[in-house]
C-alpha cells in the first residue's frame, strides 16, 4: 500500500469535570461523569434525530498520547506483561482514536450531555454514531 | 476551539472479495464475508496477544465516502426521512471512520484473517481495539 495520511476535522470537543489525564478512570464504567460535547456550527445539521435516551458512540482523539508507543503495560500495571497496543484500550497507539460508549442525557441546541465518558476537559470528538437496534456492534 | 487537523497514520489495509461499495451489505452481520488485514510491519509489535478467538472493534476509513454530507436517508432508502449523520451508520460523513466488530479467524504474522466485514477492498484501517470483557462497550 502506497503510504497515505488522512486529516481529520474536528466535528467538536468536550467539556468535562476531568482535568487531568490522570484523574480520569481508565474506562466510562468506572465511576467516570457526564460530560458537555459541544458540536461546532458547521456540522450542527448531522445532530438531526438525534434525542435524549439515544446510546451513542462517542469517537474522541486523545490529544495528550504517545503515538510511538506499539506495547504498553495494561492498565498501566507493571504486574502485567508487556502487550501490543492493538489488544488493549491504551490511549498511546498509532492512532489515538477513543471510543466511548454513552447514554444522551439532555440536548441544547448543538450541545448534548453525554456520560459517562472518561476522556479529559477538552478532548476532540470526531464521530458520533448510534448504537445500532438489536446488536452489540461497536 | 481552535480549527485543529489531525493526521491518521493508516496501520494497515483489508483485502477482501468485496470489490465495490454497492456489492457490500450495510453491516457486517447482514451476509458480509470474512477478510484478510494486512498489517504494515511498522505496527506489527502492536499485535502482540491478539489471538485467534479474540472478538476486536475495527476502525477503518472509508475512502470512497462524502466527507460534505451531513444528512442522508438511513440505508439509503428514500422512503425513510432525511437524518443526521451522527444519528446514521452512513459511510458518508466528515470523518469517514468505520466500525466493525469482528471475530480473528486466523494469525499468519501480521496478517489477521478476521470477520465478518462490510468494507471493500483495499479500505484503510487506522485502529484496532480489544472488545472489552464484561461489557459491550464499543
Amino acid at each position: 500500500m502506497a503510504e497515505i495520511d488522512y486529516i481529520l476535522h474536528p466535528i467538536g470537543f468536550l467539556q468535562s469535570s476531568l482535568k487531568r489525564r490522570e484523574d480520569a478512570p481508565k474506562q466510562g464504567r468506572e465511576g467516570a461523569p457526564d460530560a458537555w460535547l459541544i458540536v461546532n456550527d458547521e456540522f450542527a445539521e448531522g445532530l438531526d434525530r438525534v434525542a435524549v435516551g439515544d446510546e451513542l458512540i462517542i469517537i474522541s482523539w486523545f490529544h495528550r498520547s504517545q503515538r510511538d508507543t506499539l506495547k504498553v503495560h495494561p492498565r498501566g500495571d507493571p504486574a502485567i506483561p508487556l502487550t501490543g497496543v492493538f489488544a488493549t484500550r491504551s490511549p498511546d497507539r498509532p492512532n489515538p482514536l477513543g471510543l466511548h460508549r454513552v447514554t444522551v442525557r439532555e440536548i441544547a441546541g448543538s450541545r448534548l450531555k453525554i456520560g459517562p465518558i472518561e476522556a479529559i476537559d477538552g478532548t476532540p470528538v470526531v464521530d458520533i454514531k448510534p448504537v445500532l437496534p438489536h446488536t452489540i456492534d461497536a
